[in-house]
């Protein structure tokens, strides 16, 4: 038999529970080699084995890690069964270390009673049957596992596992829109055998998985579908099934249509926008069936899904395992080859933090087009404009940097392409919730809200024009030096990175999340769309400093970068343009380091009208102070 | 009987129900002049009834406004009883006109059968009993009436009347805290009879209604309450009683308890800062028990609430109408002597209301904090700045300029107050809440997440030093214009007051309020924290445009204003001042007037990594379009 990539299949179980036999019958069926993992003791294990006693983790690292070399070496050349008990998580991990996307699991199950039974009539065995019940005590239940009932015939068991292994696909796709299409050809590339799933809806959406299959040859093997439960049914258990529909009532649609499809330890990974709240009332909801949720932010763009996304699970950290091997190959890899996928967290982590890159994202996307307008504004002309980007390239790169290049650049029939654009954009909801999450939460992160409500702004282009029309053109002589303009934007992004993290840091601790932000930066250094230099410095950085502004790499640049922020702010006020996100980077930084404040002021002024008292600077108690202020003591 | 002060008792019911016979009984229980309304009749009237013809509304005009005149005619002297059918709405409308305060109403409740049975019995009277029939069709339940069984014996019902009206009182109030009492006092001081309530907690909040009725001498007649129950048998049906409890859980637990003690009709009115979405839903809750829920901001402060606050009211209009002589009679009044109280609209819109009030006055007061720190960095102590703003208040004047002065003259014995209070803003809620609706709804409402966020990084003082010791202190030479600096203070709060209408207009499109921005404007000229001369200007300015900034009143002073505007916002930034809303102002006046923007770029951004299609400039028809960017037409 030859699987689409070699697999091993391992067979575990309690002692006597029959791994041997099945892994005979299945040698004979599957035409693949079969090893006995008992065969590979060595001398001193089988000895005391022998002798009535238990064998303890030490005795089976040796051998565990025999086996795993056994496995790797039958990998180079074609698929295999290996019997071996595996009871315990821990020896799991041995034996499949570094083959997880090459491994699957048989798990042998029956009663004590019944392989008691079995081990009385056993004749040769050396395991005397007294042992079997330290083996239960032992046994970690293998989520991973495909879980077969002995009292079920040799035969029919050999049935049920080739079946599982010849006709059904690894994993599930379900939802083939722009994103759900790139992942699926990412899986197929990756050698996963895959499902898809498309709903049929009259005249809008017919038989898409078909289609889609048909029109990529690597997809052959692919298992196309729009109906569920023949999609569920196409899929090895426990089932994989990644969701890549609209967040929100369509994520729920899909819920209440596949959960009674669905067996137990089967996962549900949604890769869409979801709420980070919904992801956690959804994982929740779905407990009590013993169905896992992943709930995962991918960024990344079609191209990204495509050739590998960043990718931000988050949920139960054991279901998360039984997933994380595809969703680590998929991944893009950092700078040192890793994949740009971690386990975020409990809950709805994960599509917090998806918030979070996209509100980053926002602010970035904002300040290059406050940077293109001030340039524009200088008189320059689209391809002047990118000829400066392509110059910060080498000291500012970024991924949005490198595409604004290229957009500038493009050119149709009419001229210049960025120039045809409606400046009207639309937003489909993660900077709201960012912005609704900052408010919440207490954060002043100034940047994303700015930047959701430029684009707010843009979408009333009526208004717009009305009030040009009222007002007047605005001035346009600006001169603006190119190298403060680049340390103006080097500068506010800096400000952005250090608000979108302190928001992952502030909502980590109000959680319980326990986010690491050293990771977050690195799988955040490819496949994503904020991919950058800075991000990849910042990988280090945030291993020491959860604030980016107080790192000790930090504070040189801003020094430095900060001058020509507080120029290029007040030339562009002055100049009557428009920049919300340098502005705020520059109030911010202001703001942020004032030891005394304004806020003394408001603290009065409630005090006054609403008697909501204040504190004082002399008294560190934080004692509560309220003040008749009308009997002024002058007149 | 003398009340605390004069009332008319309307008996009304239709005919034959025994309006009279009560009538007569009541005057003697009470020793009060009792007429009976049919003896007002003009002839013609009678004529009419003795043929068997039906009154016409006209007929009854004439007659209803001769009772009218009646009842006041009386009430310069003393209480009265006035027995009228008063079937109709519009009939007690005349009847109660100019005097709703002092009108009480008794609704005598009969049904077809039995009146028919007394009519036939009845000898001299001039009805035939053949109208009847017409009287039961005209009939509108009357809400706002004390409604008795006429089953009930003469005698017991004189009983119930001289005990609801001896006994009870008019109103309730639940929440002793700092507006709690305010209110108190104030409707006392409008000669309404009160009960008031407070929980009783051990230890924390013992015996508080009972205390705060004995610290005022003007509360003499005032019921304290810290039992439920007794309070809710303390008040005249149907029931009104304005809670005054913290928003969220504690509005829910007092609903809980109370809920079961009401009858129909009975009112409560929620007067905290109440989410609105919390208030829809409480009004939608309580309507299957016929008990009505008006949602209400009230603003003032401790001194507007005891003196005249503004009022916000909103929730099914029929039930508005129970409450609403109280509400407008406590409210402050405008110059023209109107009340300061408005019905809003339907469902939670009072309450949205309030909250933008709240998020106005948010940014109202970080202007002023902006102002007064822009002074103390040009060297001025803050004597020296309360005499700046003293010279602004003929121009630019507002209750909360008028408490700044105050505020800044105030000294202890270390010198300035000012100067010993810490810089640590608190918050309590309506900000991050207009903040929250302004990111859903979609409106570029910049001025107010801006003042939420100066006062979230204000709460971060540690880091604010500790960024201070690493970054140095600023630069502290500014040399501002004074008039400049009004100017720039002027236009910001004309942008403020903008965004905040704008927020009221496009909320009020999205849930369909039919919001009168103009009505809204002109309750809050008096009585409320953002009361002001601008305010006052604008009262008209929105009659004619919902778009403060494109009011011709409006456009002149902008253009004076925006030079220094920009040359406040730009000196500020080189001097190192954090001023978000200032500079807010500035960026929302050029982006907002705008007609090329920069969100062409953003399109393009958006449509090279996400595919998400734009629309061209020169397409008006709306249609997306998308391009493979990557296929760049030069190298």
């Amino acid at each position: 038999m030859n699987f689409k990539r070699p697999i091993v299949i391992f067979i575990m179980g309690v002692s006597g529970v029959g791994k041997s036999t099945i892994g005979n019958l299945l040698s004979k069926a599957l035409s693949l080699p079969f090893f006995d993992g008992d065969d590979f003791h060595p001398q001193k294990n089988k000895t005391k084995m022998a002798n009535g006693q238990s064998l303890n983790d030490a005795d089976r690292s040796e051998w565990l890690l025999s086996l795993n070399q056994l496995a790797k070496e039958q990998l180079q050349h074609n698929s295999c069964i290996i019997a071996c008990s595996a009871l315990k998580e821990s020896y799991r991990n041995i034996l499949k270390k570094d083959i997880e996307t090459n491994v699957k699991w048989i798990f042998l199950s029956g009663s004590f009673d019944q392989i008691s039974e079995r081990l009385k009539q056993r004749k040769g065995h050396f395991m005397p049957a007294t042992l079997l019940k330290s083996q239960f005590e032992t046994l970690e239940d293998p989520l991973e596992a495909l879980k077969i009932d002995i009292t079920i015939s040799p035969e029919k068991i050999i049935e049920i596992i080739v079946n599982e292994y010849t006709n059904k696909s690894e994993f599930g796709l379900i939802g083939l829109g722009v994103m759900g299409k790139s992942l699926s050809r990412n899986l197929v590339s990756k050698n996963f055998t895959l499902s898809i799933f498309n709903r049929h809806i009259q005249g809008s959406e017919e038989e898409i998985a078909i289609n889609f299959k048909n029109e990529f040859p690597e997809l052959v093997n692919t298992l196309p579908f729009d109906d569920l439960q023949a999609f569920v049914n196409s899929l090895q258990r426990p089932r994989k099934i990644l969701l890549m529909v609209n967040a929100g009532k369509s994520v729920d649609a899909v819920l209440e249509d596949i959960t009674s499809l669905l067996s137990k330890n089967d996962v549900i990974i949604d890769g869409g926008n979801s709420h980070y709240n919904d992801t956690k009332h959804r994982i929740d909801s779905l407990k009590g069936q013993h169905i896992h949720f992943i709930g995962t932010g991918i960024s990344g763009g079609e191209e990204g899904a495509l050739h590998g996304p960043s990718i931000m699970p988050s949920g139960n950290k054991n279901a998360y395992k039984l997933v994380q091997s595809y969703l680590e190959t998929i991944a893009a890899k950092d700078n040192n080859g890793n994949p740009c996928c971690t386990y975020i967290g409990e809950n709805g982590s994960g599509h917090f933090t998806k918030i979070v890159h996209n509100g980053i994202e926002y602010a970035e996307m904002q300040l290059l087009a406050e940077v293109y307008f001030i340039l524009k504004k200088s008189g320059k002309n689209p391809d002047e404009i990118a000829t400066v980007l392509a110059s910060w390239v080498n000291t500012a790169n970024s991924y949005l940097l490198e595409i604004t290049i290229e957009i500038l650049r493009k050119k149709d029939g009419k001229g210049w392409l960025i120039d045809s654009i409606l400046d009207k954009s639309g937003n489909k909801g993660t900077g709201n919730w960012a912005t609704v999450a900052i408010a919440e939460l207490g954060i002043p992160n100034t940047m994303i809200p700015s930047a959701l409500f430029a684009r707010y702004i843009s979408s009333f282009k009526n208004e717009r024009i009305e009030m040009n029309t009222m007002y007047g053109e605005k001035k346009s002589t600006l001169e603006i030096d190119n190298d403060d303009l680049l340390k103006a934007y080097q500068l506010a992004r800096i400000v952005n990175h250090h608000q979108g993290f302190k928001l992952l840091y502030q909502a980590s601790n109000a959680y319980s999340w326990k986010l690491n932000l050293a990771e977050i930066a690195r799988i955040w250094t490819n496949g994503c769309i904020i991919r950058s230099q800075l991000m990849e410095e910042l990988t280090d950085i945030l291993k020491e400093n959860a604030s980016i502004l107080m790192s000790k790499k930090i504070i040189p640049q801003v020094k430095e970068q900060k001058p020509s922020l507080n120029i290029i702010v007040s030339k562009c006020v002055v100049g009557e343009i428009s920049i919300p996100c340098l502005s705020d980077a520059v109030n911010f930084l202001n703001g942020y380091s004032e030891k005394n404040s304004s806020a003394n002021l408001i603290q009065a002024q409630r005090d006054y009208f609403g008697a909501h008292t204040y504190q004082r600077i002399d008294d560190p108690s934080g004692k509560s102070y309220h003040t008749n202020w009308k009997n002024t003591n002058h007149d």
